[in-house]
């Protein structure tokens, strides 16, 4: 189980929506509400884009340290300002408590964070590496799925169509689990960024998927929180994704339809498709 | 909130105690039940004694991971055998997450672990470190208030007899606290041992202390549980002082009353008296 | 032994003076050249201000990991502009690896780091400590001298005149060093800021200080290094200051003199005057 | 470039050869002298072996700190004996610092540390990878070469004969390069144990490799320095292994000839033999 929380608006200083905040992720980190599990504890991290473009590629500070006692992300938040960045909270279940296990994982532009599992990783682990482009694999440094499937995503098209690849890894993993014999079955909230969009993954193969929600609009939550200063700032172009409400109050937080993918563009435009994984044969994949 | 265990019995392998427990001390770090916070995951310490005294200095093993995730916290406690240990999980409150900061504290053949806080302690931080006897000032390397307690309790006598010293530090800290016009409080249940015996202490100013519990009589325990494997394995030897029990059975765990003091000596001798403050003049506490 | 840079100048891309260079900081940590030891390997910070002014407060990244190890740090040093800045690598000399040792040390706006060390410390600790004003005594958190002398320069007017006040801190401690027939050695060289101005320190009671180098007049050094690219960039209002040169190019180093504080404002302003410990009474001090 | 060291012999406490040795491996983890770099810093481990057999499993402690700077190492150094151990410090070159990439590697009952590094290792890995037994795959968690080769050895049969099944590892590993057009360069020194021996190979496909050394048999060092107290508790019995010697007395170490593997046995027999990496065919590698 892990949390996360995605910004694409006007340009903030990071600590409003990790510090300041009622319910933000670092107070998920140890309280969660709606994981599996209350304890974030195996690390975090944070990508954020600049504002003015001229680095395209994000930062990423990533630590083994439960996000609630880190003393340089409290640093980092309170002085970078961004309008687009990514926080993930970790609840290792069973890989390692390390950097490189940490969400987001980049790849050049791109970021992608993760909340859920796949069931049987480690039996899968090897047939999923193979169907990984071959100049990928020695990326892979740490041992999740999730940079697994973001490897996969990465060799299936993510660069084009981020969406698209995802439904053709998740349909690679599905089919490989069940070819295997193992048991199948995908349990992901998705966030994706490559600077200029956001997109959102909600999707379980079987049962309930992890939660998930976007942030209504903005003119909507005005109306109905007239009075809250917190509101009166935000603009019509700010959107938030986010694995679970910052706060308790009503209109504000949207849930994101299971087996939906949600893509956020500037402005506060916000699209939703069903997420469907798509087959694609094994060999194929794996002679790459 | 912090919460700790000790052990004083026949040798065991300490990862019997940790981890193969229902609601063990590691268990604790991720769901105590009985503290002010389920979470216990600001760093760890466990400190534990040889079998046959060749070195009579306990050996500390302390890190800012969380217990929970410290691969080599499994790999000591599944390797190494101990009659008497001490082992701690740390839930910060304000002071960072160092080391330094992790219990046991240990001097020569000594070691501290503490589950509790002083009220206003910054404020009170110059005035108790005055009334440290000024050739341990220099010892000592972390921020916590539980180091401090301990600097003052070896001043007042602690290797001659640890309840009286400790009786002689809450009463000089309550002094300091009352007459500086601060918050008086200490709230704290103390572990302490000098590898022969094991002393514990709960206690708070006014109001609930900290929870505290020592194992019953091995016979009662048998008696009411004649078919468990583990318990078979006891010997009259044995006992455990822990913050919250690690399980539910009934007969199996003694609360210790608020305002006492009770030292274990082997052969499994329990003793318990009052735990009363000493009022000592400060000034000759600051002299030193 | 440690080693630090300060840079004060045109806004540039951090990574351009950590690992962009040739003996840069970064590198020194793995091979400093005229320090004690040529590893300094016991943690490392970074402070930067920003360059609006919109948070007078600087950002201060400080990790226990070599700096030639940190991924974090490469990656805030290839995202992070700054026009004021200073990074600093440490070699412990007996205090623990720990964040709240590593500098810069910050007080409000203020940022203080330290090359060298006070001769008995460890014997100077308690009379140092008690002279730091009562309100600054709960603020040092870690257990190193330098944070008790940037205690002590914060008690005696740091925040009215930097090197006045480091003149009466650095003679309160040989005062006290001496009169408490102690070994009388501040070995030192400090580089301070307030988001304006750059000061340098390079000191030592006897014998030779540690070494400290100013970076040349720009059309100096553009004059006898004219194809250099890098230099073709610098404008007249840029000046370094660090604990050993990054290039062995002559003239565009120049020494700091033993016994001297140096003064460095926008527009590439230098002022030099010598630097003279101030005997203060050692009673007042404490009293206060 | 690394630094190990293993010890086969009496039962001794491990401090002795880590810390009160003239130049030994946590002297070596700062100054080396023989390597290519005098620095490894990038943590390190050691592997023990009880004394009683009781637990035929080593135990593992590995830190990604520095062993000059751990806290923890010197504590349980202090305080652990052992009849068998390793000990390894980690130069990285390239790959991430984490508790993962530390060696000694462990399976069952057996350790592995190497010193050395695989030429174009990153271009190898995924074909090195899928020579590994599908079984073991999912075990290999971090990204160093070092663990791909223990990988390798144990599916070629190291538990049944170490020095075969590296001679085949690197076999391999040497035809893959060379059939993938890679650089075919295998620098290594490998220490090996299950707990009853330790085996040490020294192997360069070209070039000088990495220094390796044994320790001489304990008569010859007494008759040298018949004299030296730490000379006089040496029983026949015990050897040393080291990436380089812990002093300069001369007759105490023999260097071990390149190409070469070492077998010691209890009772300090010790065994050499040439090594001499096996053409397998990749195809049955791959295919198993």
């Amino acid at each position: 189980m892990c949390r996360w929380m995605a910004w694409l608006g006007q340009q903030v200083l990071i600590d409003e929506l990790l510090f300041q905040t009622e319910h933000g992720i670092v107070d998920q980190s140890l309280h969660a509400r709606m994981g599996a599990e209350p304890t974030n504890g195996d690390g975090f991290g944070l990508g954020w884009y600049g504002a003015d473009g001229a680095r395209p590629e994000p930062c990423v500070y990533r630590s083994v340290a439960p996000a609630w006692s880190d003393a340089n992300l409290r640093e980092l938040a309170a002085h970078i300002e961004s309008p687009l960045f990514m926080a993930h909270i970790r609840a290792a279940i069973g890989s390692p408590v390390q950097e490189t296990n940490c969400h987001p994982f980049r790849h050049g532009r791109w970021l992608l964070v993760h909340n859920g599992y796949l069931a049987d990783f480690r039996a899968l682990r090897r047939d999923l590496m193979l169907a990984v482009d071959p100049a990928l694999f020695p990326l892979v440094e740490g041992s999740t799925d999730t940079e697994v499937v973001f490897a996969l995503a990465l060799t299936l098209g993510l660069q084009d169509d981020p969406i698209a690849a995802l439904e053709r890894a998740v349909g690679l993993i599905e089919q490989t689990a069940r070819s295997g014999g193992h048991e199948t079955l995908v349990q992901a909230t998705f966030g994706i960024s490559d600077g200029t969009c956001l997109w959102a993954v909600r999707y379980a193969t079987e049962g309930r998927a992890r939660s998930l929600f976007a942030s209504s609009d903005v003119a909507a939550i005005r109306q109905l929180h007239p009075d809250n200063p917190r509101f009166a700032r935000l603009s019509p172009d700010d959107r938030l994704i986010v694995s679970e409400p910052f706060s308790d109050l009503p209109g504000v937080w949207r849930e994101i339809p299971q087996g939906t993918a949600v893509t956020i563009r500037r402005g506060g435009v916000i699209e939703e498709r069903s997420f469907r994984p798509q087959s694609i044969p094994l060999a194929s994949g794996a002679a790459r």
